[in-house]
């Protein structure tokens, strides 16, 4: 019988409370045979302040322990800028290899967007998620004085860029358009850039159905906003990735709606699924926040773990959702419901 | 009797064509008393493919004897990707220490943007121009093979961010709204990200009547479309700049209109005019080129020279004119026709 052994971060403000409606909809999805065995992790800005820690290397052996992970979101003003992104959601990243950082943007019929005309969105990016300018591979000589110099690295191998462009070009090939367009400033970070293109035209011979272009980064946030329906999909780096997919969800349908893979494809340690939003601490205990975003990470984390079927079924029930949701104004939790009642049809 | 030493880069593509018009418009709007001269430098493909070279010490030297200088656009798809942006653009930027890249964007009146509801959008970009991950500072080892490492380094000095910020703080308090906006990714980028958010704080006390806020770039490309309005004057690194400068152009009207200015305060050497678009092979030699950019830029040049008054009578011809222009298709001489005429009234 098929099992999933499930690490839980809830983490900071809204984390909590999507995090419940994912779990929610999660078991309203799995068929009886499945068994479901979730673990919650505290991880978080209250364990940091409690403790000073933000994830022991005890966590990360018991972290491993488990299938996938689902995440909520983790931040807080009342901890330091970069304290728990880079102790925390960044290290995970890179202990766990999650080399492939997936965030798929649709723009779903009867959702809003900022955009004139409702364009037809229906794209993806495939971040590379463990190498570029996040290695934290970078100093300061005399800090705090008139004569400081600071520094950060991008560091990119060919290693790390061949296994993203590759799963991006396999990812092209399955879907209908076959297209992939590859990000980056080539035109001025010539070193990272040449490796980047070199791979990315090496690996495409093997794809001789997939299209391809290039399209520097400041350009892509040009047509992200004037002719998004040219992408299919995306490959491109760790921090360009992450700006662009912050916009890519702004215009198909807000980053309520906007979900990510942490993923390690070799499975060889969990991947992890969250929200694109953070933890909106503004917002936090209200019962106001959107958990499409965290129920579709969950879509995505049965799709990385082999259940296709209850993937496509949480794709489809949001779907509907948003498409009969209008104006309406629920609550965390009614959203949730709603959802759960879907798949579970 | 005042006099204006103008070196003009028409470049490639449609540069030619709206260099044209900008200088047009210049004879147009400056008093009789001020004695133009401009001298024709060829920088660009054309002679790169001639001669091999991209800028010569002698060039530099020459270019030095100037007041200031116009560029139409540089580039062009039979020379390799960052030949010609490294080896004349951001040459130049750096050799004639063009710290301030000044990028306004205001959605004028009738102008079309792909965004929803017609936003206000008014505000400017001072991205710093010399410093970041564009000193060419970087490296490849093992290249071409499997076990190629590419590096980047981002390089921020106390010295070259003091500058800009201060810059970017006078710009503030001298408009009416006084608020600025810090861009960076500080919880990532550590080293920088501490440097940049440090001197912010710290010359913030010499504003106090300035409002200040903190965005990182991903949330930054966020508001640019679903609430431009909040942008008031936004300080950023060089890398940044690039990216929310042509999302910001997209949004407020389309390249089309988007003039910048690559300024070196101090006068030492002279600065820089281009429009943000490049040199558009696509449509080039066609007359169908917009030169509003271009002839936004002249106004920049001559605000950057003392003549505030003729730098009003070009902003207020190009508003004017797009506000009437409708669905007419006119050619890149007609607009430049038509906004001499309205300057020179
Ligand atoms: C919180 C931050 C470290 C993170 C990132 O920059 O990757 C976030 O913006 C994201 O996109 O997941
Ligand atoms: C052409 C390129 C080097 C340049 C830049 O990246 O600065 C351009 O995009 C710009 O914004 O002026």
């Amino acid at each position: 019988s098929r099992s999933i052994n499930l690490a839980v971060i809830p983490g900071d403000g809204i984390g909590q409370e999507v995090v419940a409606q994912g779990l929610k909809v999660l078991n309203a999805v799995l068929p009886q045979d499945v068994k479901l065995e979730t673990k919650e992790f505290d991880f978080g800005a209250k364990r940091y302040h409690a403790t000073g820690e933000t994830l022991t290397d005890a966590d990360v052996e018991e972290l491993k322990q488990h299938d996938a992970i689902l995440l909520g979101a983790i931040g807080d003003p009342s901890v330091p800028s970069g304290v728990l992104e880079r102790g925390f959601l960044l290290k995970l990243r890179f202990l766990f290899d999650h080399h492939v950082n997936l965030r798929p943007s649709k723009l779903l019929p009867g959702v809003a967007t900022p955009l004139k005309g409702q364009p037809e969105i229906d794209f993806i990016v495939v971040r590379e998620g463990t190498e570029g300018p996040y290695t934290g591979n970078g100093g300061s000589i005399r800090t705090g004085t008139p004569h400081e110099v600071a520094t950060e690295v991008s560091v990119n191998t060919a290693f790390g860029v061949e296994r993203v462009v590759r799963d991006a070009f396999a990812r092209a090939q399955a879907r209908p358009r076959k297209k992939l367009t590859l990000v980056h400033k080539n035109n001025v970070l010539a070193y990272a850039g040449h490796l980047w293109t070199n791979v990315f035209n090496r690996v495409a011979k093997e794809f001789p159905e997939v299209t391809t272009d290039y399209i520097h980064v400041d350009a892509a946030t040009i047509y992200l906003v004037t002719d998004p329906g040219r992408f299919d999909v995306i490959v491109t780096d760790n921090l360009f990735g992450d700006i662009i997919t912050d916009l890519a969800a702004a215009v198909s349908g807000g980053i309520g709606v906007a979900a990510s893979g942490n993923i390690n494809p070799s499975r060889e340690f969990p991947s992890m699924f969250e929200p694109v939003h953070g933890s909106a601490p503004d917002i936090a205990g209200q019962g106001k926040a959107d958990p499409s975003a965290t129920v579709l990470s969950v879509g995505l984390l049965l799709r990385h773990l082999g259940f296709e079927a209850e993937a496509a079924r949480i794709e489809d029930a949001v779907s509907a959702d948003l498409a009969e949701r209008g104006e309406t104004v629920r609550t965390t939790e009614q959203i949730g419901d709603a959802l759960a009642v879907r798949v579970a049809r």
